[in-house]
């Protein structure tokens, strides 16, 4: 599961496509399940990631004042490159706050997505780091829940997530690219923005939407 | 339930109230559930949409890549005609976007009311298009949901919609206004609205709410 | 349980926290169960409220035509008093809208916080008065809920709240201070905010967040 | 609120008919929000429980160590009487279990409804005592939920309970007769089961349901 | 949509398999979304159907005292024929009961499959009448909720279901068979019955599940 | 994480328990977490399971068609020893059924817990091995959800589980000892047993629950 190449171009390309044109050259490609559950949604409208995917396996805690308080967490924040974004599994308490982000932001990770909640919202706002997550909440994680182990595989919004995926968040959703998909996903995606911009002109032109999905194939 | 009378006066008039003062009038008439679930919510602050309804019917889809894709979605957005609003039963995925909303648009639709989801959300805030839905999500309808009838009676968000009703949907929430109580309810809104200024003047100069609803009957 | 004396500074110190803080210095003190349900949200965001609970009990209704129509609801209103927030038990309809901001904000009112809807909601965030809720819908509550009770201890968004508590309701979420417990929570809270000053900079400055958890002890 | 009066003969009588009965002739006579939500199930097939509501209030607790544990609980269970049937507002945990089963037992209390779940469940199945709740979960109320009040008007399962209403509780669900109809309910369902019987044999032999429902009006 | 061939020999062969081997048979085929969510369970335990869909779609009633009380429900009844499976869409109130099962099985139907409630729970299970439902509740369906056309496409559980597709509802839930595919997924389902036969008695006598899927390709 | 000591006389002493008395104690030793959400239910009602767990971690699939179909299910399987039980992260669909049954009982394993579904139940139930679970789906889990791991600590039901941790399941429900804490929880669970006898027979003589209690501080 190693995927030592990580190319930046591909962070790049990534970030100047759309979710849904991703989505929908994943569904042509086979890859149905790739896209997060809709209750994962930016923190502000312009809020938009794209990285390699750092995962992170959570759970409940056991006890409320454990021998070494946020360790799983820490060690996680701690491993985040350049271009990597951070995945989450479920956790129903806050997980991420305004001192995670000003610690990501440093490592040069692109963003957070997470199943789950943080807190100190406006800070974050602020400072203009990209979080995605299902909403907003005040109680600390700390004896609440933990985080078991990083860079394994996940379950992130229903979406299998592999250490090293492709993600891009923005405010229509999350996407997960299979990282031996990536190539190939990046040019076709690209090839439809252009297609879509043909039908948009037609459409707006008074063509009926069956004639130009008949003569564009794009909807 | 063929509704051919299509006054454009009532969505001119419509368009004026406010959905609260609305379901207040329809409650009184005895329709008491003409008020869609809270979880339809606008795309965007200043959505607001008034209009007649053209129904959709939708379920799951059977196959993945069906022989007549996106038939019956295409069928009924190509009906829509000056003064409709699109009103979409339940579904799980993406039934709206962009590119839709750029045909109904030109078509003269007045919005979209959608019990399911958009995408493309942001281009759709730019130009302007009252959608209200249950939320965004990247993944396209295609091989996930049909459309299986239009202009049929639906259920959506909880209310019983019959094509060519008149609907309200703006901030507040979406109301539906049966066709043969729509002159009542329009002239009962018209003057209830006046009540309301009566008492909130009465509430900001100190008089209590008790007092304010024996007086005026309104709240 | 009367808490008769009631200090404005409380109000006034407590309105310059932040919520996570409070959280914290709560779970710290062994009040674990202090954070409502991360469902209740603001209703604009820089919505924030601090003050003494006013509680009011709800059950669904039992008649469409009360005798005595929204009695309960009335009276609860016309209690608040200056620097009381009002705090609303379950309720699955528009318990609140514009008429009755008008005449909280009248009382000294600071807020008021639902588990449950509200309606009007353009017209009371143009006139900045904090309501924090469930969502928003336009039906009204006459014939689908009633107020049974106010000031006896209700469950508000799955915590505990007696009449008097002091509550902190801002964009992370809303925290009850237990009334015994508000002197202490204060002066450690105000403590706390330095310690994350200091923090702040060290990971801004590169240091891992596990160093700087070893040395500062917060997170 | 006090209704002193307890005939004995109408706890019987009710004994006698079905929920479903019953709930019809409360929504011939304008009482449509009688029937509890369907989430409240016997524990045991040939559970059925007619008495007069005896309702206690719950809410979440605010300590993990009571000063006085269970108070609340014991002084509701404590004052239970002959013919009475405990009815319990919504609680995330175990409020019931077989001790409180064998008090309530010994007092003449002929059943409890809960709005939230039990243990003990095969000792109190087997002592056929009549329990109706949402579930069964092992973990104790103590420091979990707590009763604030007793014979206080209370929401379960969605329908507003006053105490002394009387309650029919059976395999089809819990239907709450409003202490002021009961005499008249009483009457109406046992006609109604009569006229049923008529409209069994006719289907039975033949007649189709449309003229079935028009010779006889009952469905 | 007409499907006029109703080979009786489909039902019998149907109704002597289980749920999940039909369930495998059409995933193998391509089919993969024709199993109803699982909260559709069968009234009593060896509640068995298989049979012709006959659909019936649904929606929230208008109007408390409807000028056609159950019109569209009495006509879908009365619809049914001999091998017929009524399948019902989503609705929340008692759709069902006693009376209806009489007319039902008159007619020949093997069972009705509701993606909502039933009531007369008890006397259903004396009549073995295989009802197959989301749960048990007392509340009439008049003035609550209305069949508003029968023999159309409906969603069912999740699933999309044609009039005349076949459907096969057991303890472990209900499966849905395209017409089209009805003679090969029977054909294929009867060949997996034996195949698992084999692998069976293999894992009994102490085969690993890994050598036994290995060998026979099952599991 | 490696608990090599696996008593047998643990799993027959924990056998011999309830699963509300275990939790009692284990709330009392400050471990109030170990309780599993009442959604995990025993497929049916003699079903009674103790072990030492063996976990298996969860995600939705990522390919309709997996190169290793099953693979990680059947590792997890085959690595059963004697007084084992299963432990298997959330899933929504069918993880389980006859077949791995069949082999989970040779290898000496107790039970099943699923934080998902089963199939085959009927199977299963005549075979009498204990299965506890979300409910019961015919849709099998091959390129819907895969396991990645077993072996790890995981959440099932709310609650962490480590490999090797002590799990009882039960007619009430099911609850996770932390392997540290099993002899102890054990010996305090047997004395509550005895405790709770005495106060039985003092409530069926007539002893109010208020008196009981503090007479044997037991409830």
């Amino acid at each position: 599961m190693s995927r030592e190449e990580r190319p930046a171009s591909w962070v790049k390309r990534l970030g100047k496509l759309y979710s849904p044109v991703v989505a929908d050259v994943l569904d042509k490609l086979g890859f149905r399940q790739q896209v997060m559950r809709a209750n994962i949604r930016p923190l502000y409208p312009t809020a938009k990631s794209a990285g390699f995917a750092l995962t992170a396996q959570t759970s409940p805690a056991r006890e409320i004042k454990p021998a070494a308080p946020y360790a799983g967490e820490l060690a996680a924040v701690d491993a985040l490159r350049k271009n990597d974004i951070l995945v989450v599994a479920a956790c129903d308490w806050a997980f991420w706050g305004e001192l995670l982000s000003t610690a990501a932001k440093y490592s040069g990770s692109t963003g957070v997505v997470i199943d789950g909640f943080t807190r100190d919202s406006q800070a974050i706002m602020k400072m203009k780091f990209p979080v995605f997550c299902r909403g907003i909440h005040p109680a600390d994680s700390l004896g609440r829940m933990d985080v078991t182990a990083h860079n394994v595989p996940i379950d992130c919004g229903g979406v299998l997530v592999y250490p090293g995926d492709l993600v891009l968040a923005d405010y229509d959703g999350v996407v997960v690219v299979p990282y031996a998909q990536a190539e190939e996903t990046l040019r076709l995606a690209e090839e439809k923005v252009s297609g879509e911009n043909l039908v948009r002109k037609a459409l707006a032109s008074g063509m009926t939407t069956a004639e130009a999905f008949k003569k564009y194939g794009i909807l």
